[in-house]
This record gives C-alpha cells, structure tokens and sequence, in this order.
C-alpha cells in the first residue's frame, strides 16, 4: 500500500476513506466493509456526527482479527466551537472514547474559524450556529492558542500528528512562525475545477502533506442546491475525464482519484457500495501519462464549493477570500 | 470631496493617489502637481523608494500655501523586513524623517510576510531579498506581534489610523480575534478580472473600508514580463469598458475607477502626467448604472498579477494560495 512519509517521520496511507456524510445508520458496516475491502486510513470528525459508529466499525474489524490497531491510521478533526486552549483536550478525550480508542494518527484543526464554545452535553455535534439555527458567535481563540493546545496533545500521546485543514497560504505562513511542532498534513477542496498550484507548491516547499477531499468536485455539494454546483458539468461526466477513462479503460472516478494521487496527494473518497470501495482503492493501480495529467490540471476553474458562507447564505462567514 | 468614515471615526478621501512606480526623479513634481489638480490623498510606501521625494513634494504645496499638512492624509507601509516588534517604531520614525512629517494619517502591513530584518545603512529599500538579489529569509515575527507593535503607532501619536494591506480572509479573522485596535482600512488588488466579492463582503460586515490598488488590472504588470499580464486584453482597451465609456462621454480609465468607486471603495490611481491625474481625479463626477456596475464585474476571471511568487520564480513565495 503507497504511503505519504510526514514531516514527522511517521507514515500515512496514501489512499484512505472519507466519512464525511456517512450515513449513522449505515456507518459502522460501511467502516466494516471499507476496512475488509483494504482500507485503513479512515477520515472523521466531531462535525461528521458519526464517530460512534466508525468506532464499531473498527472494533468489529479488531474483534473477527482483520486488523489491529496498528495497522489502522484514525484521523480526526476538532471542531470550531472547541479552538479555545482549554477545550481542545477534553473534546479530543471524548472524541477518543467516542472511537473506542486511546490516540488519533491524525488529528487537524478543521476549519480556521475559532467560535463560542457549545457544551456536548447541549449538543453535539454542534455545528456552526450558536443556537443550532442561525447565530453565529466568533471565540477569541487565536489560531495560536488553538494550535499550543494541538502541540500538546503530540506532547500527550492522544494523537501522533497534528495537522490543519481548509487553511490557505496567508495563514500557514504566519503558523509556521509559531509552530513548535509543523502541521503534518493539510487537507483542502481539491479537484479539476479547484486545482490550487499555489498552496500546493506552498505546502510542498513547507514540508506538508497534503489530503485532496471532495475530489468528484460538485458532486459531493449538489444537495445544498448551490447554483454553481448544479449548473457545472459533473466532474464524473465530464468530456475531458470520460475521454480519459475509457482510454486506460477505467471508470472516469479512478482517473479523477489518479490523477491527484499520481501529483502526490492524499485521496479519501467515500462510497457505502463496496464495489464503488473497491474501484476507489483500486484507483492506484495505474498511471495516467503526464500529458493526461496536464490535460486534467488545464480544467482548473477556481470555482471552490465548500464556501461556508455557501451553505449559510444569511450568515456571511466568508473564510475563503 | 467625497470621503469614507473609518471605523475609528475618522475620514479618509475616497480619490486619492498611488505613489508606486513614480519615478524619483519627478516624484516631486509628481505630487505637487497632484495637490494642485486636487488630490489630499498620497498612497506610500517604504517599498516604493521614493519617501523623500513625495515628502520634498508636500513640503514645496505646503510652503507655497496651497494646503496645509492637516488637509492631506498621508499613507504609508511597513515593509516586510520590519516586522519583529521592535523593528517597527523606528523604522516608522525613518519613514516619517524621509516624508518631513511627523504622523502618518494611515499606516498599514504592506504584506503578511515577516522577513529577517536589513539595516537601512545596508540597504533601503529592502526588498524582498536578505542578500538583495536571491535568498529569502523569514523572520519568527507573527501577525500578532507586529500587529501588537502598528497598535503602539497610534498610542504614541506617529499613525492616526492601522490598516492592512495583501491580506485574506482568514487571517483577517484571525487578526480580529487579538487586536485591540481593529484594522481602519484593508488595501488589496482590485480590478474587473479580480473582483474579490467574498472579501469584500467579509470587510463590509467588520467595518474595513478597503482600498483598490492596480485598478487598471494587468497594465501596471505588464513590466514583470508576466505571462498572463501580458496575454490578457488590457482592461483599457477591453470592447466592454470601452462600450460602456463612449455610453457615458467618459474614458475607459473613469469607468474602471468608478466601477470600483461607486461599490464604495477608495481608489488610489497614479500618473505622471497632469491631464490624467485630472481625468482619474474627476472619476466620480458621473455615476454608472446599476446594470454597468453589474456588467463589469461580472468580467471576474479571478486572476490576480500580485502574487510575489509571480515576479520571484525560482524564490516560489506563494502568498496567494
């Protein structure tokens, strides 16, 4: 299995599976599946509401002796309303419990959106409103004070490495100046519309490593009914990336995951059908020649779904600009 | 005049005029000129390298009564290499030697890039360069700190107003999380291929005035040899500014400076010579309408020509991104 060494030392599959919108019902066998299927580096987080159920997904797997614990590479990600220092910890430990495990490989600052603190108890996850509806209320958590409190959890064995995501250039730099411990990994929207030379050469040249997610492009973001997501071309119906598909004879979804493992990214796509699970990972298993790449990389729009202030359009919370 | 309120209560001309590029040899006919055709506003910088003479510019408009300093608002830019906290009160003080003021009504972050510091009797302007020709050198100066120290200009009486320049979405956020003072004014590239609405809206909702720079687009980049500067049509001489300009009487310049105007930013173009200076001075005598305003951004190709990285290509400097 290809793997990602991180700045770290330590290794990260290079193809793993994303639980994002994984349904609760469904979670803990499609985490079962994946996993028997040959997948071991699995992408949660606070906000994907179905922690639990991942857990049980893997414990299953543990329990019949498919894996160990070892073997697997657990990602998580902590949640805006939990930036302030003294948060971090506690939602980290519960998380863990959550799992049913006792450290993260993996575990990144989601957004660089620090908000108000909303106890689990109130509710969880607790998404991005204040009152679970509208009000939107900023922390005074400096993305420094988040970060001391990622280091020590590094410091604290509750998780290998410490990484970002949905952090842009401006940002990273000014963390760099403070990080006693590098972010490992950066995780970012990336697919042919949404190319990003720039904060990859960035990340490159930092020493990071870097996770495509939402690599179908609108695909993953048509049931918010953003108009540019339903009025663009479906990245997997697309001329350019059929016309390449059938050439090497694989589905056009290899040839979007190819070519940006084949750049050196990360993939974690997500399917609950065990054959899409299968071609997904088995994605790796060809080369796109660097013309092929370069054709697709041409097909950059800068057209980026995952605006927050997209799906919250009376909120305004406009991270990317 | 038309003027904008900052968020510290003050007013700040909405016309004013960029210093960068201006040759020293006439920069100070340049400005006296400038004053004499109206404008108050002086857009500088440390960078720009012609500090002194925009000053000798002032002080002959001054000495010949034809304003008094109290009528002008006078910009300036921490450089790059000044960043670390204690580097910034004295550099301040240099730049308000060289001007032959004694406060700046506007003082901000040129880019969110902290470079070890040069000594000015080594070389000044610095640039880019610690060795003023290839490498570049970070310093462990972050935002926070510097912004700590651009915050002590205004307790001390050398800035009436501290702004930003180059910055993006989440570092603003960030920024606004510690500063005790809140940025009066962000200043950013600006034009109809760069229309920027996500940070527009985000400064509109923190009560940032912004500042267009390079409201011509590609033109004043043309210099760098930049592929897609040079590639593009000239914003001047594009069939839909120009459309719109034989519409109102005007030239392609006043539309694209009141394009930006009227959406309620300050602009700051440059020229040496009189007839423009008056011709961009008198931009906002007229007023586009509504469906204009719209056709021209709806030209946004999201392509931006300030990218370091752009004019340094072997230092990959990705600020952007």
């Amino acid at each position: 299995m290809a793997t990602i060494k991180l700045n770290n030392g330590l290794d990260m599959p290079q193809v793993g599976f994303g639980l994002w919108k994984v349904d609760n019902a469904i979670c803990a066998d499609v985490v079962y599946n994946a996993i028997k299927v040959g997948y071991r580096l699995f992408d949660g987080a606070c906000d994907y509401g179905n922690e639990v159920e991942c857990g049980k997904g893997i414990a299953r797997a543990i329990q019949e002796g498919l894996v160990k614990r070892e073997d697997l590479f657990i990602v998580s990600k902590l949640w805006n309303t939990f930036h302030d220092g003294d948060r971090v910890e506690p939602i980290v430990k519960k998380q863990l419990a959550d799992w049913g495990i006792d450290y993260f490989d993996l575990y990144l600052i989601h957004f660089p959106v620090a908000l108000e603190y909303v106890d689990p108890s109130v509710r969880y996850p607790p998404g991005w409103h204040y009152d679970g509806k509208s009000e939107i209320r900023p922390s005074k958590a400096t993305i420094q004070e988040t970060w001391t409190a990622m280091e020590s959890l590094v410091d604290k064995g509750l998780a290998k490495s410490i990484g970002i995501s949905n952090f842009q250039a401006q940002l990273i730099y000014d963390m760099l100046r403070y990080a006693r411990i590098r972010p490992a990994t950066l995780q970012i929207e990336h697919h042919p519309y949404l190319v990003q030379p720039e904060l990859l050469k960035l990340a490159k040249q930092e020493g990071i490593a870097v996770t495509a997610y939402s690599s179908f492009g609108p695909a993953s973001f048509r049931e918010f009914n953003m108009e540019h997501a339903t009025k663009l071309t479906p990245l997997l119906e697309d001329e350019t990336i059929k016309k390449i598909a059938s050439k090497y004879n694989r589905d056009p979804s290899q040839v979007l995951l190819r070519w940006a493992s084949q750049r050196g990214l990360a993939i974690i796509p997500k399917s609950s059908r065990v054959e899409t699970m299968k071609s997904n990972f088995e994605s790796s298993n060809f080369d796109l020649s660097e013309e092929d790449i370069a054709t697709i990389s041409a097909m950059d729009r800068n057209i980026r779904f995952n605006q927050p202030s997209n799906y919250f359009p009376t909120e305004m919370l406009w991270i990317f600009g």
